[in-house]
């Protein structure tokens, strides 16, 4: 790989660069729909006015601006020639409940200064120097918080839709269809969102690690090799509901012990393995009274797995057990499988980039390169195109959490990093 | 004891009153908050409209009604003297979440027809034979489906209110405060609900078994020695939310799981001993996101014993084991009582009239004598009277459930025994 240090990354520039992160990070966080924490879900009225936000940002960068079809929204920062593909630098705005405040939102802010540092002026605008255009793309689901269904955006992108996810419903019974509607977008042009293989030169994804590795390591920046494989299920345990005080042990089925030896079990069976992880994150128990036995108890389990055969096998084990243990207290139960993506390797040459992008901005050192146990929006990209990703440092692994956070001084290590990696590729492809 | 059978229960008038019985069971059971479910709750406006039933079928057996300070729906036939005191009938009009139509419900409208089959005429009303009135109450929170804390009714009756319950808050962040006042209820007046020793000649309630052993048995009808002691706790596991993924399971601090383990100590603590039950009705996992560890649970503990030092002694062995649970695990717990009510024993002579009136009712078998593992509204008016109760049949102990029943021919049963039941007591005081 030829040697192509980009010239005009000053460390004001940059350092500047990482502020106006970190500030757009805070401003973003404001943008929640609980007072005094974070939470945006997908097809929320924060979901809109994040998207205008950032729609903003990336005009003030040049770029050409839209939403599309699955409410992602997209700035295009063209080629010389309007024809070339594109090379993808994003992540995704959206997230979980009581939220930190800077998965996926990093990622995205990153790509707009990425874009900053790069483009080179052309006419009254500005263009890529590259024989392919940059285009930021801020998705709109990644999380799955609302629908259950993660990587909508981007599925949709990936042109990986499934028409059986317009009846997923939110916590109050809005399906999916329905909530489209109201957020403006059109059900019927879903199709619209997505791109071709053609289209893309690659997909580049900044992101914290959200994991201790790094931060264990004392390192800022990793490549990331692949992006675990995941399953989630909704898990439904039916027994009887009764009278807490009248009904004598050997006459109960109760559903939420049921559950309960169901979550010990996910977490007996997984820490066995290797680069498994099981985790049980909502449950709730039915009819939910203080004097009544549960009849029903609902709850979530996320599978992921370094390999997807790993990941299978698992999964068919904890079915087993909890065979087992319904059998033995006389209660049903059934799983719905509401999300399944194999595992994504990233491409090699991309792996290669961002591993010269680090090698350019922390000398000395041999990058790392992790496995990502969490999901990303690569994950569906990866349908029609390459991807590679870097991690940042995320302290002590904390995330999905307020807690979670990310240094400036990495931040602007990150930007140097993925702007010498998009260089990089532009060297190789010119 | 002497015999004192009564003349004017014809079997006809019995049967006709079990009927109308039974359907007023169904008419209440259409007063709900849920569609397609019996949901009724303190303070609701369900309450207020099946105490305004309540009142009309009272007013219809000759009863003077008004509702107390507490919510009460209370019907009074006076004695000869207007100054005797009065031998207390009833039982409450509220639910638990998807509740059976029996449970409470039946007491009460048992109490209006025994009032209807003993009523002497008195000019143009009617009156007790009694040297005590009858007074027929419909307490107005026993389940303590809304406020976590049960008996609140006949608690403001037997003058054991605790103004600390005025903080109390329902789901919806609704102090117990404000909302006495959306019922149209004075907080600063709950000290006129409550009624003194002297006014008391004793409480009598009839009510289903809620438990399978008249069922077992082939019974229609039994005696109940004592109300179980009970105390009910909210309790809060906290651990750290994480993102599900990239959190090995040696940074876990999963409050689910630590909760799960509690659920499953509590079964195996409760269930090796004898006459003691715990139940874990609520459970609730924070953030409740399905790709987030779950840094908070809350869950709730109801727990029976026929003695309270049993009960209590069962209580310590319990925190003792969420002590080591917690501990091994890194959560944190901590426990809220939000209900303590001392095992009530029945009293002597409550409890010979109630088995004379099964004697008169079901010849040649010995009554069944049960203690009650429920809570009932005689474990607060113990505190001011003396208590007995009836159980009727309960078909396999189905309780707190739609499918909760009692038949016709039990209630038909059930009135005549309780009927002579007060008649045997006339008789004692006359």
């Amino acid at each position: 790989m030829t040697a192509t240090r980009l010239s005009g990354l000053a460390p004001e520039a940059l350092a500047a660069a990482a502020r106006r992160v970190m500030a757009r990070c805070d401003e973003l966080a404001r943008v929640s729909a609980d007072a005094g924490a974070i939470t945006r879900v997908y097809l929320s009225p924060e979901h809109a006015r994040v998207n205008r936000l950032a729609a903003e940002w990336m005009r003030e960068v040049g770029l050409a601006t839209r939403q599309d079809a699955a409410g992602n929204q997209l700035g295009l920062l063209p080629a010389s020639d309007p024809d070339a593909p594109v090379l993808m630098l994003g992540s995704h705005l959206d997230t979980v409940i009581d939220a930190g405040r800077f998965d996926g939102i990093v990622g995205v802010l990153m790509a707009i200064e990425v874009v900053r540092l790069l483009r080179v002026p052309d006419g009254d605008g500005w263009r890529s120097p590259y024989p392919f255009g940059i285009e930021v793309a801020a998705f709109s689901d990644e999380e799955g918080t609302r629908f259950g269904k993660a990587l909508l955006g981007s599925s949709a992108v990936a042109g990986e839709w499934d028409d059986a996810w317009w009846d997923l419903e939110d916590a109050d019974g809005t399906p999916l269809r329905e909530a489209y509607r109201e957020f403006g977008l059109d059900p019927g042009r879903i199709g619209d969102a997505a791109r071709r293989p053609d289209q893309l030169v690659g997909y580049l994804e900044a992101h914290i690690e959200q994991g201790p590795e790094l931060d264990r390591r004392g390192e800022s920046l990793a490549v990331v090799s692949s992006i675990a494989s995941a399953r989630r299920f909704q898990l439904v345990v039916e027994g009887e509901a009764r009278h807490a005080g009248g009904t004598p042990y050997d006459m109960r089925r109760d559903a939420l012990l049921g559950a309960s030896e169901a979550a010990l079990a996910v977490e007996r069976i997984c820490s066995g393995e290797h680069h498994v992880i099981g985790t049980v994150g909502q449950l709730e128990a039915f009819p939910g009274s203080v004097n009544v036995i549960p009849g029903e108890t609902r709850f979530s389990l996320d599978l992921r797995g370094e390999l997807d055969g790993e990941r299978d096998r698992v999964w068919d084990a904890i079915s087993r057990e909890l065979d087992a243990i319904m059998g033995r207290r006389h209660l049903r139960w059934r799983a719905r499988e509401v999300h399944n993506a194999a595992a994504v390797f990233c491409a090699p040459l991309l792996q290669d980039v961002v591993r010269e992008g680090i090698h350019a901005t922390v000398s000395g050192v041999e990058p790392a390169t992790l496995f990502s146990p969490a999901g990303h929006d690569g994950m569906s990209i990866g349908a029609i195109a390459d991807v590679g990703m870097l991690f940042l440092r995320n302290p002590d692994g904390i995330s999905h959490h307020p807690s979670e956070s990310v240094s400036s001084g990495d931040v602007a290590l990150g930007l140097r990093a993925l702007a010498e990696a998009v260089a990089h590729l532009g060297a190789e492809r010119g």
